[in-house]
């Protein structure tokens, strides 16, 4: 029997997200956060519509997630994120104390992992979930973007 | 002559937003960031007034200067931070490209530089302007907060 609610079923949540954000013209990157199976919080890259570097997709489900939530720290949570995070966004998941990472793509450039952010001793990391479809999805966005230029 | 701009000018300026921070039961961290002499962006931190770990007065600061320049690069830039940034701030300005980051007292514990965040390459950084005022502010924070509880 089918799991409804595995790592698969969010990913594909987290890639909604990044569709949404390749759609607007953002670098395709989507996170949702999930608590007992439910969604908290979404959120797609929107750095070039805001002008803002720190509107990574990571940030803003941090900040929807403890807002629903009442409290800034993400204790019972797990990010579902298409991209390895970002040092900005690894800090950010340190201070929430996030129970889970789960990411799809690595960034092995600007990722957390070789850059070797701390993160929360308690948080635990997965990687690989759905990582070719992000991969994918992040390829064809730069490839039209080159081509635009 | 004195010289009226002057990195302790600036970081006296982030020391008033610092106290601002303090007087609304925040760990005491402020920020001005400066062009040409001129302060573009103050910020102050705001993580328990707006429940918010990402709400470090850095991640505002840069939020505000990118949105006053209209544009999300601060490439010509100067942070003025009462204390070191920490992983997640120095990530974002890593991500703005900043010219330089003057920071007062060090945090050996959180602080980016124990922690090896990476910087833009651009990014000067220079440390312990005015840092005995920072961090005195931040000790009678901690001090009051303990005897509270």
């Amino acid at each position: 029997m089918l799991e409804p609610f595995d790592d698969t079923y969010f990913m594909k949540k987290a890639l909604q997200e990044a569709e949404v954000a390749y759609e607007k013209g953002e670098i395709p990157v989507g996170v949702v956060i999930v608590v007992d199976n439910k969604i908290i919080a979404r959120g797609h890259n929107l750095t070039e519509t805001l002008n803002d570097v720190t509107a990574h997709a990571e940030m803003q489900a941090i900040t929807a997630a403890a807002n629903f939530l009442g409290g800034k720290y993400l204790q019972n949570c797990t990010m579902y994120v298409t991209l390895e995070p970002c040092q900005m966004c690894a800090g950010a998941l340190y201070w929430s104390q996030i129970a889970k990472i789960v990411y799809g793509a690595r960034d092995k450039e600007r990722g957390c992992i070789q850059l070797n952010t701390k993160l929360h001793p308690k948080t635990i990391v997965k990687g690989g979930i759905m990582a070719d479809e992000a991969s994918k999805l992040l390829k064809r966005f730069f490839i039209e973007k080159r081509n635009l230029n």
